[in-house]
């Protein structure tokens, strides 16, 4: 997500500020060189405002995910919610397609803060919720096919976890390896996929 | 890889000694927590033999990364290289069964070890090395099915790549979530989507 998707050119009140100076910080020193202080340099208020609310940079992160997975919905594209298939589209297409820089330093800082969550349960708890959000986001997409009789009688949570794990799955990808390219055969394959096991076989 | 799969019970060398050590502390400590010190802990030898080869930690975890890469298809379980279909279950259960506790140290550890790859290049390149590895190896088992005429005649390199992506998304996930149950579904539609791709479109 880039900074324009997820937040107002002006926040509109202290707690988006302080928000956006952790997406700011976060994107500019990534996790492990983040310090509460940091922060505070992106943050036009006063500094202590941060040290009063926030016990260390830890508690102030798991907030920002938080934070993101309330305003995830408003930073997708916009998409005609009439048509489950180019709905799934725009989804694969948003997570697929190249980033701008800005928004792979989020990339990046987004798999560093993952990886806390393999030895710290609160971190663990906020990308279980996340994850689940995607998930269900996904689900909601396949069973409104269905509905709509565009798309075959399959098991929409089946595939959303499948398709879910591509996106995990990428975003680790892409900033831990030099090969980006694989990407587009991911994103190729998985339109084929998905052509073959939801609406061809529709058609049968 | 459980530590059975990937040492002999007798390290045939320092090296090996030395690469044992790292495995014991990485799945001990973690990445964060780990030292040469910690290393040293685990190591018979003497430990002014590893001050005196690694210059830190990171140094000896990316040849630790190498190590694991060239000992990777020896810890692969035993298959029927005549049979593609079989070897590629084989390979998918490895990935989606439910590991050892001991294992579980080490996802965590590789995990944490891979989000290092998001800020430091050396990392980086071992990751990228070990993925393009992974990838080579299950489009020669799909080149192979399509040579045998068992699979239709796909493209293996995109197929894999998919693969490949749930591969690197179901690690993460397994060590970054409490949901883990999603894995089976991931499994099972991943079986079901490489039966209709290489054998039923085989059949047609």
């Amino acid at each position: 997500m880039t900074e324009s998707e997820l937040f107002d050119e002006e926040p509109d009140d202290t707690h988006e500020a302080i928000m956006q100076a952790t997406y700011r910080a976060l994107c500019a020193h990534g996790y492990a060189d983040l310090t509460i202080q940091r922060i505070g340099d992106e943050f036009a208020k006063s500094k202590s405002l941060l040290y009063h609310h926030y016990e260390d940079k830890d508690a102030l992160l798991v907030e920002f995910l938080d934070f993101m997975l309330e305003n995830y919905t408003e930073t997708l594209p916009r998409i005609d919610h009439d048509d489950a298939w180019a709905e799934l589209q725009a989804v694969l297409e948003y997570v697929f397609s190249p980033a701008a820089d800005r928004e792979d330093d989020f990339i990046v800082a987004m798999v560093e803060l993952r990886a806390q969550a393999a030895h710290d349960e609160t971190f663990r708890a906020a990308f279980t919720r996340s994850d689940q959000f995607i998930h269900d986001q996904i689900t909601a997409i396949i069973q409104s096919g269905i509905d709509e009789g565009v798309f075959a009688d399959v098991d929409p949570n089946q595939i959303a976890a499948l398709i879910l794990m591509t996106f995990t799955g990428a975003t680790t990808h892409r900033s831990t390896t030099e090969d980006t390219d694989v990407l587009t055969d991911v994103h190729t394959e998985l339109q084929q996929y998905l052509d073959t096991r939801l609406r061809r076989q529709a058609d049968q």
